[in-house]
């Protein structure tokens, strides 16, 4: 351990770079007339769901991109969820469509998945897009991978040749966050519920990248001296404080007093992955449009 | 080191057990007036290549496969390729498609691979076919990864949990097999040009693939003590006999004499996974067959 605290990655201030970016980008394509909206299929939401739902709404909003949310009932079958997915990949004035999960039970999300229009896929999750990351042709990358990638590479880090570990092999960050770092040539590797040694892996790792949801699994004695930390987790831990009064914290999958002591840099949590994905949903938005308008092409 | 050399994993053997079950598959399907086809398309096709393609023919015909090459000139267009990939996912005679690579310059093999019928995909090379992997819910899985994984499961080794290295990250061979592994719960690690230290990386797997295309890379002195060392590699290396003659012999990524003396368990080249990703080949055709006649579903 040194003494000199690790650098913050400042997730927030980044991603509101590319939330300006984003902007600009969305304002370019509407003076030419083109619009850029993003359709999201909420099916059987929870109150919960509405609350996030409408924050996005506002999020899009702010940057200038028309955000519709398809409420369908929980009853929904399958079918009508194929159906509207294809609707949506038909209608031009959709640049954009997500799909919030989980679905209700009896829905089969990654058949939907895999129906949402490869092109207006915002957050990168059809199966197509996958693979084509790991083709090295990316046309739109899952947002919480390319988030990740993102915060490593504003810290400067060469990623050519790094000691990659990440811990966490989800379908959703861990496998794609590994696919987008081997393609930067990095070494990469996977840990996941039954590894024999994490920390072990962590401690070899100049970059670590934590992606379990688990608070604070790992600490300061898991990471070599000088590394680029990543925290993906978002964990909501119940305290009781001083006064005797409970309260409910968010932490992430590091301990982060005691890992910032060691590491080079370190994303905060809250403030580090998760504002980043929003902005990294933002722009895959925009690149969808680009992509609906043949402004940009996939090949 | 210890003086027990290594089992071999007989690839030839399993191989020829994988065809018979394929042929028995198949003759199930014709036997209810449901044919088994692959259709090969060759562009621009060297004599290698047609000899190539000549082999598949008859090894298609011994599993009870009607193949089909279709060879189009040198100087067909990207828009004509993808115009016949579209004839043949919509001609339902047609079960199975493959191409031959590389195409000639100036066609793009990724927009092809995207073209090929996800149902019919004997080698499991679109991008969708390789995002279903990840997603844990294969269609058709590649050819070259599935053949690696059945070996390393035919040893008998718990792959969770297992520490995996595997040496190459292509996009046809390494990148598909550490999604295979990752899935089966392994530890995966992905070596590449600029790993800084593969040798280390090596000494610590309990199962080593070797995916690169360089002739004796990997030495005896980079085996972990009975690990499982599965050798992707096919070189043609000149030598020259004790009479003076110049000989070809084709062998591995793998030394095989150093390491056979500290594997548990190694596959030889010839004879290990060549013989297995053709019956790898012919196992994806069945499957493509029954998805196409309905008897198989994906979902």
């Amino acid at each position: 351990m040194n003494n000199i605290p690790a650098q913050i990655i400042d997730g927030k201030t980044i991603a509101a770079a590319i939330r300006e970016r984003v902007k600009d980008g969305v304002q370019a394509l509407q003076q030419k007339g083109k619009s850029v909206s993003l359709t999201a299929i909420l099916v059987g939401g929870a109150e919960a769901a509405r609350v996030y739902a409408a924050n996005q709404a506002k999020t899009c909003n702010e940057a200038g991109i028309e955000y519709s949310l398809l409420e369908l009932p929980a009853e929904t079958s399958q079918d009508d969820l194929l159906h509207q997915l294809d609707a949506l990949a038909r209608d031009r004035r959709v640049t954009g469509i997500m799909l919030h999960l989980p679905l209700p039970p009896g829905l089969n999300s990654q058949q939907a998945q895999f129906a949402i229009d490869v092109i207006k896929d915002v957050e990168g999750v059809n199966p197509s897009n996958i693979g084509h990351v790991l083709y090295g042709h990316p046309i739109i990358s899952p947002c919480t991978a390319s988030a990740a990638l993102a915060l490593i590479e504003s810290t400067g880090v060469a990623l050519r040749g790094a000691e990659v570990t990440v811990v966490g092999a989800s379908r959703i960050a861990g496998r794609p966050i590994a696919l987008l770092l081997t393609e930067r040539g990095a070494t990469v590797t996977v840990c996941q519920v039954d590894t024999r040694d994490v920390a072990a892996h962590c401690r070899r790792a100049d970059v670590l990248v934590v992606a379990v949801g688990s608070a604070s699994l790992i600490s300061g004695d898991d990471i070599k001296p000088g590394a680029v930390v990543i925290d993906v987790g978002i964990n909501r831990r119940i305290e009781t404080a001083a006064n005797g009064q409970t309260i409910s914290r968010i932490v992430g999958d590091v301990d982060f007093e005691s890992a910032r002591t060691v590491a080079g840099w370190i994303t905060p949590v809250p403030g580090g992955v998760g504002p980043m994905t929003v902005a990294m949903l933002l722009s895959n938005t925009l690149r969808a449009a680009r992509l609906a308008w043949g402004v940009d092409t996939i090949w």
